[in-house]
């Protein structure tokens, strides 16, 4: 966890951009941008973190472009002048991504919000960065298409292609680093470049799609996107499905992925989180491990795929199985199942929450979830568990009390463990949220030195001067 | 293409390392590798490019090491000398990207063929660079796993991560971007890294795996490759299915694609491919555009798939369909589909052949092919087309005669139209073989300024001393 005391105050201060210089750009922009740009504190303090225990650092100002053109043209003006550059979109990200730490101009996408363009035919569509995932998704509906990726909450393409989002529909369609075709980003240097035609595919070059893709406003800022789409599925069945132990859910899962069933969804909730969706949700559940799974494609397929899984929950004493027939109870299950963060509240109401994730190779995940829920218990903590577990990836949503500086530290301590027990179990230290400032300490345990250098490498290289969103991914005393 | 002349000769000249460099650096390998490192003529002959019409530009020797270790070792003299390197899987690259215009060493990595580990529960294996794809799947048999990725060769799974490479299954599978979890690499420091964990997603900093895959050995040597693993499915059905026309079969194969139907392979070839491998492979077709098909899954699914296939084909006055029941039937038919650069010197006996790729989005492959058809004809040339047409990736098997300067002009003059046909159509100018030499002098043409200023500062961020791979990807006179 990040520490906040006065040496870190003292260091963020030594690097903030000297006050003239920033004067000047905060003038620059009120005189250019008018009621577009904002040194309101409230408008501040929105840009900046507002979620999990990450200390809200805020921007010195806000703009608003809403063309490349006018993004290009701020951070030409901060380059000039050496302000930092903090892209922002929706401002749901959870490690800290939107944080100002050495002050500097938030662009807020949020006004660059139309579908540019829908190519049926291709399976993909152009957005600008500040359309929701689900503002697409309503847009697409009538071509019959849709874009599967979904973390739960409505966050926008651009900030979902920064952080190398995922979801609940990853096991199936891949992360964002495998939906986006190309993008459009304006360099820190202030020019506007394409990564890639939309072909389908390409070896022209290195990969600079995917080096964009994930690297938290580090080496640029988003300004377009292209990304595959799919086809809405003809058919879809959905439901739950208890389990005596986290042990058998998983091992379900291991079998489901193996047998090449193409389950849409397959989530894993521990006992305690099934209880708190009951509190929130009113599912009214049995309070054991379940899985929430979702097949789709044709009627025939779908019929087959449910009775495979049922065959291998039945094998490893799973079920009854409950199926959600009707749409609105589909709707009504991954809606419990995308509220867990705010259902987590419930089990310890007035307590702030922490969202964390991992993610191992899923043949470690039993092993690394029932080691984590020992853990939750002898430090006498409240975190339910929650997992994309067709990926190995699980989160936990770790209610504590902020004002009770022993619980702090055995949350910190336990922290760490968390963290360190997936990287010892060829995991990552974040399989979907990102590093931000939260997860920055753990890149060096997770990358080797020669790794982790030559990323610093090509951060000096495309941001020499290190305005892009710094004080994000790589740790800052490197 | 390439213009070898003076100009040509004499640059290449001025880049090479100093003769007393070389000298220490061909003695030291000598002594320390013995039999396993040569300078036999016929040796390093085969270790620079081999195919097309790429002139053959050969290293000064050749090591063949056994490890990570001693391939690091080797990396390390070489940048001390400065010395340029070139790492070689099984040379069946088409764009001479193992040429080494400026002298060096080929890491010849065929020894390096063990298969390290195989996680089934995980599906996924650890590799050495030199395990070829027909014999990492012969090693996967028994696990009832497979490696989808197919380019037909039978090529280095090291290689193909370099080149970014694909083939027939991509439109299931993806390319080799999506199915290598980690890298571990060599860098032109000489230090061994990894560049991911076996996690199957992460979002913990920048994509060092998909920076290096396509990065044609440019920024570092892999020397091991974690890879994404597939079940065999449970039935197959293939068969071939005769259009009245190029853009019949187009959309077919778009309508196949939109319907969600998950086609496992479908290719196209023109009438005069059909004829070409009529005359080699003896498959008795009719000459008319042909889409070879594969359907994979349960057999109650793939029965569906086939009718609903079907019934597109016919929709676009398509077959009758003609069915390859038996395995040796479907292995034939691949065969033969492999066997196309073969088959097209049936066509035009004694001539040379450039096989060369372009990738469009398929809503431009029908213009694009028949364009490019017009074209071939109008140019008096021979030119079997065939291509992984659910990706709009095409191949063109062009036949001339190099000792016919008129006709060389025109082979020239046509490839470029070719490639700036593609990149119109908002394609790219390699969708799979990649750039190496061959393809460099469109680099700036398909990607804006900004996009290949920021590959160059890549590759000076990484390999600042300009020794590995020198010459490839980006155009020498940048």
């Amino acid at each position: 966890m990040l520490i906040h005391d006065d040496a870190r105050a003292a260091a963020l201060q030594a690097r903030r951009p000297p006050a003239a210089a920033l004067e000047t750009v905060l003038g620059a922009l009120a005189e250019r941008f008018g009621d577009r740009f904002s040194r309101n504190r409230s408008v501040l303090d929105q840009h900046g973190h507002t979620r999990t225990q990450i200390r809200l650092e805020a921007p010195d100002g806000v703009v608003f472009p809403r063309t490349t053109a006018e993004v290009a043209e701020v951070v030409t003006l901060c380059a000039r002048h050496r302000v930092p550059v903090i892209p922002y979109g929706t401002g749901t990200s959870l490690e800290g991504h939107v944080n100002a730490p050495f002050g500097g101009i938030s662009i807020d996408t949020s006004g660059m919000n139309r579908v540019l363009a829908v190519h049926a035919e291709d399976l993909d569509c152009v957005v600008e960065p500040g359309v929701t995932r689900k503002a697409l998704n309503l847009h697409l509906r009538d071509h019959g298409l849709f874009f599967p990726i979904d973390p739960g909450a409505d966050a926008s393409l651009g900030g979902m292609a920064a952080t190398r989002a995922s979801g609940t529909s990853a096991v199936r369609y891949g992360t964002m680093k495998d939906n986006v075709l190309a993008l459009e980003i304006v360099t820190p240097q202030g020019d506007v470049m394409q990564t890639a035609r939309r072909a389908k595919k390409s070896s022209a070059g290195y990969d600079l799609t995917r080096l964009m893709v994930g690297s938290e406003g580090t080496l640029g800022v988003i300004t377009g996107i292209t990304l595959k789409l799919s086809g809405i599925p003809e058919a879809t069945a959905a439901g739950v499905c208890p389990f005596p132990s986290v042990k058998a859910a998983c091992d379900a899962t291991i079998l489901t992925v193996q047998s090449g069933i193409p389950v849409a969804r397959i989530e894993l909730l521990d006992a305690l989180q099934v209880r708190a969706c009951n509190l929130y949700s009113k599912l009214g559940l049995p309070e054991t491990p379940m899985l929430f799974v979702e097949f789709t494609g044709t009627p025939a397929g779908v019929a087959e795929q449910v009775e495979s899984f049922g065959a291998i929950a039945e094998e490893l004493g799973g079920g009854p199985f409950d199926w959600a027939t009707r749409p609105e109870d589909r709707s009504r299950l991954w809606q419990a199942r995308h509220d867990v963060y705010w259902a987590s509240f419930t089990l310890r109401p007035g307590a702030k929450i922490i969202s964390t994730d991992l993610c191992v190779p899923i043949s470690r995940l039993a092993d690394c979830v029932s080691a984590t829920q020992a853990d939750i218990a002898a430090t006498g903590l409240v975190a339910p568990i929650v997992g994309h577990v067709g990926d190995g990836n699980f989160h936990l949503g770790l209610l504590f009390d902020d004002a009770d500086a022993d619980e702090m530290a055995r949350v910190d301590a336990f922290l760490d463990r968390l963290v360190r027990r997936a990287l010892a179990m060829e995991g990552t230290c974040t399989g979907e949220h990102g590093v931000g400032q939260g997860k920055a300490g753990y890149l060096a345990e997770e990358h080797p030195p020669a790794a982790l250098a030559m990323m610093r490498a090509v951060k000096a290289a495309i941001d020499p001067l290190d305005i892009m969103n710094p004080g994000k991914i790589l740790p800052l005393d490197g």
